[in-house]
């Protein structure tokens, strides 16, 4: 058993009700990118990634981040867009909930903090967040 | 409180006790997201985005696949390296702590499954794993 190293902190969020049109539209979702990145002084490593699935179907969002990575995926047929915010430091947190709100629609916002290199399933509840820290798993 | 709905299915994966050199080397970060591609029959979208960074700093690598997308942070003074898989469609297990011991180095592998969409902190234990589901938080 190697002591547990924390690494980096991931933001693991869930958007529900959003706005089916708006998750997919990419300029939309590359404005929400623009907001984190400028609100939390990020910066972009290379090209962002973006992809609009045919039809009726959602968006893909990847950059690299000088602090690691940023990710969105959306699923307008169920109203659900979840991001992935990974940072090797740790950044003030982030209005999630009011940001996916005012720009995705959002009715209800899950945000879990996880941190990476510690054991996997130890969550830091964030304001207003009920989750608790659970035991963590070796494979 | 809308009903939760599964989206996708990440994988959250530590690797410790690595390879330092290893883990400064892009050609075998690129080979394990190869392995991992093909043996999952993945489809990339995209280039794939690579970047050392300076000196003995570790490397961020990053795709978007058509089932969502992969991402790896090394941390070569930590001995440590961190995976992201991200399905929205559920795919059979791959041996990462075979696979990362033997392309890595690693001594000690934690992999966390996470249902997207649901409640955050749900965990599916995988193979060997003691990771216990535990309540979710909503915000």
């Amino acid at each position: 058993m190697i002591t547990p190293m924390i690494v980096g902190t991931e933001w693991l969020v869930e958007a529900k009700g959003c706005d089916e049109d708006t998750l997919r539209d990419i300029d939309s979702l590359r404005a929400v990118f623009s907001a984190l990145i400028e609100d939390l002084g990020l910066r972009t490593l290379g090209k962002d990634v973006w992809h609009k699935f045919d039809g009726e179907g959602g968006v893909t969002g990847l950059v690299a981040l000088t602090e690691s990575h940023l990710a969105c995926h959306t699923y307008p047929e169920y109203k659900i867009a979840t991001f992935n915010l990974y940072c090797c430091k740790d950044r003030p947190e982030w209005d999630w909930e009011e940001n996916l709100r005012d720009r995705l629609g959002a009715s209800e916002v899950t945000v879990t903090k996880i941190q990476r290199g510690a054991d996997r399933t130890a969550t830091v509840p964030v304001d207003g967040a009920t989750a608790a820290a659970a035991p963590g798993g070796d494979v």
